[in-house]
C-alpha cells in the first residue's frame, strides 16, 4: 500500500516535523513509503528512503533531490521528457505552521489528493487555543479558564499567582512559562509575544494528572489508543519536547479507573466526531477533582502517536480505507442561463 | 498597476463571483487587469478581458483559453519552449466555498503571493456564522440570540415563531427561511440541510432597520465607506440577490444620527483590526432599540461593496500599497546540529 508522509514547512516546528518523520517511518515500514519534503521556502522535494536521516536536510542536500510540485491528484515531478505524477495518500506530518493551521489541509483539499491529518477548519479550531476553549465549552467539553493578553494590551491580570502563559497558536511548549511572581512576569510575556501576537493565561496547578489518548475514526467507528499517563517535568521544554517527537518504544498503560477511562473516551469522541475526520490525534487532558478537562488537542502529534498503538501500522491501514470524502459541488450555470435568456443573449 | 482578478471556485456561489467579477471589470478600469478564473474543477485560466461575459463560462469557452498552474511567486502558463510566469497581486473574488472559506487564503499565502482578501484565519471565523458569534461575542460586539441544530438532532426548537434558518456556512442568502408557524419548519430545515450539516435559527425581527458599511484598513488608518440602509425585501433569495452581486450604481447615503454612523463605524473597527487586515469587507448590522447589533461579515461582498465607496479604484490601489506581511520564519537547524554533535555524526 502506497503513502507518502509530508514533513518540514516554515515553522518553529519544522525541525521536530523531520525527527516526527524519521521516525513514523521505522513504525509505518509495511506500507509502500515516499517522503516528501516541504522546506522553508514552500518547495516540496521527493526525498530517497536511504537519505532521511536529519543532517540531510540541515546540510541542505535535499536540494539535489527531485522538486516536484502540488497539482490536481497529486504531486509532479518535471523534466524535459514530459512529467511524473506522484499519485498516492500523504500522511500530513507538517507540525506547527503550515501543517496545523489548515494551510497544507486547504491545498490537498483544494487539488484532491486524499491525506491524513485535520481537515482545515478542524486545524484552524485547534491550532488556536482560544478558539479551542470556545470549541470545547460549546460541545460541553470542560477546559480550564483562561484569560487573554494581546502584544498592546496592559499588562494587567487577573489570574491568580502562579499560572502559566501560552503563545496562543504554538505547540511544542514554544515561548511557555510558569510565572510564579510579579517579578517575572515581564520576562515570561516578552517571550511568548516573541511567537505570537496573542497569549492565554491559565492558572497553573502543580500536581494536577494529566493524561493523554489518541484515536481516530473510521467508518463511524473510534479507535482509542491506550491512555497515558506523560512521565515528564513541569512541563516540557523545547529540548525535551523534541526528544519526545522521536518516540517510538511502545509506553505503558496508565492504571486508571475504567470509569476515568470512560470519561476521557467520552470526551474525546466529543471532541473528535465529526470536526476531526481523516486525522489520528492526540487529545491531553487534565483530571481534577474526578472531572476531566481538555488541555489542548495535539490534530498532527508528535510521531503520530505512534507509541499509544496497540497495531500502529494497521490503524493507519484502516484509516486510509475510510478517509472523509468532500462533498462535490455541481455547477450548472442555471442562473445565467436564465439571465441570458430573459435579456435574449 | 497591475491587478489579477481571480473569480469562479467550486462553491454554490460560483455563478455570482462571475458577476461580481464582470461588474468589478468596469469599476476597475483605471487598472492594468487580468482575469483568472477557478474552474469547478480547480483549474485555473487566464481570460481574454474581451470574454468577460457571463456565457464564456456557462457555455465552457473558458476552456479554450490558456490554463495556468498555481506555482511559488505567481501563476505559471506552461508552454512547449519554456514557461510564462505572471507575477501580480491577486484581488479575490471568489464568493463562498474556496473563496471566503479559507483555502484561497491558504494557497496564495503559501506561494507567497500578494491579494486582497481575508487571510485564512479570518475566512474561517467570518464563513461560519456559529464562530462570528463567538468571535464577535469576545469581543464585546452584539449578535442577535441563537440556537444551532445538527443534522441528525431532534427538531425541537426553543426560539419562538417566527424565527429565521440558515446554513451555518453560506452566504448569499441560500437555503435561508423564515419559519413563521411549526407547520413550515420541517421544509425550511429540510432545504437548510441541502447546504449544510449545521444550521442557526434566530428570532427574525420584522421591521428592524438594517446598515451595511464596508471599509478596509491600510497603514494602521480604516477607510469608511458611506452607511447604506439596504433597500430590500425581508431579506434576498438567491435570484435577487444574484442581481445584487451586478451592482455598480453608487447609493445614497443612510440618513442616519452622527451617533449611530459612530457606533456602526467603532463596532466595525473592533471587528476588522487586526483580523481581517488586506480585506475589503462588509459588516451588515441590525439596530434595535439603539444598540447595534452584527448580523454577518461579508470577506468578500459582492462585487467588492464598489457602490459604497466614494472612490472605489482608489481605495484598491490603497489596500494594494499597504497589504500585510506574513512574518517569515526562518529555519537554522539549532537543534539537529546540537543533536547530531552529541551523538558525534
Amino acid at each position: 500500500m502506497k503513502l507518502a508522509i509530508l514533513f518540514g514547512g516554515a515553522s518553529y516546528e519544522h525541525e521536530i516535523s523531520i525527527v516526527s518523520a524519521i521516525t513514523v517511518k521505522e513504525k509505518l515500514s509495511r506500507f509502500e513509503l515516499s517522503f516528501i519534503f516541504c522546506d522553508q521556502d514552500h518547495k516540496f522535494y521527493m526525498i530517497d528512503a536511504a537519505k532521511m536521516k536529519a543532517i540531510t536536510f540541515s546540510r541542505g542536500e535535499h536540494r539535489k533531490m527531485p522538486q516536484i510540485f502540488l497539482t490536481n491528484g497529486g504531486f509532479e515531478q518535471r523534466g524535459m521528457f514530459g512529467s511524473k505524477k506522484y499519485e498516492m495518500p500523504i500522511l500530513n506530518l507538517i507540525h506547527g505552521g503550515d501543517g496545523e493551521d489548515g494551510t497544507i489541509a486547504a491545498m490537498l483539499d483544494f487539488f484532491h489528493i486524499p491525506f491524513i491529518g485535520p481537515r482545515k477548519e478542524a486545524s484552524m479550531l485547534s491550532f488556536d487555543k482560544h478558539y479551542t476553549k470556545w470549541f470545547a465549552g460549546s460541545l460541553g467539553v470542560k477546559t480550564l479558564p483562561y484569560e487573554i493578553i494581546r502584544k498592546d494590551d496592559k499588562r494587567e491580570i487577573a489570574t491568580a499567582y502562579p499560572f502559566i502563559i501560552k503563545p496562543a497558536r504554538l505547540g511544542s511548549s514554544i515561548g511557555v512559562s510558569i510565572v510564579r511572581e510579579a517579578s517575572e512576569l515581564d520576562y515570561a510575556l516578552d517571550v511568548a509575544f516573541e511567537f505570537d501576537n496573542v497569549v492565554l493565561i491559565e492558572p497553573f496547578m502543580a500536581g494536577v494528572k494529566e493524561y493523554n489518548l489518541a484515536g481516530f475514526s473510521a467508518r463511524g467507528e473510534i479507535t482509542y489508543s491506550i491512555v497515558e499517563e506523560p512521565q515528564k517535568a513541569e512541563f516540557l521544554d523545547f529540548e525535551k519536547k523534541y526528544l519526545d517527537f522521536s518516540r517510538s518504544d511502545k509506553v505503558a498503560e496508565a492504571s486508571v479507573s475504567e470509569v476515568l477511562v470512560q470519561q476521557l473516551r467520552d470526551a474525546f469522541k466529543t471532541i473528535y466526531s465529526p470536526l476531526f475526520e481523516g486525522a489520528i490525534i492526540r487529545c491531553d487532558f487534565f483530571e481534577i477533582e474526578g472531572e476531566v478537562y481538555l488541555n489542548e488537542v495535539n490534530p498532527i502529534p508528535g510521531s503520530m502517536a505512534n507509541y499509544l498503538f496497540e497495531d500502529f501500522s494497521g490503524s493507519v491501514q484502516k484509516l486510509l480505507g475510510a478517509l472523509p470524502d468532500k462533498k462535490a459541488i455541481k455547477v450548472n450555470y442555471d442562473y445565467i442561463h436564465s439571465i441570458s435568456q430573459a435579456k435574449g443573449k
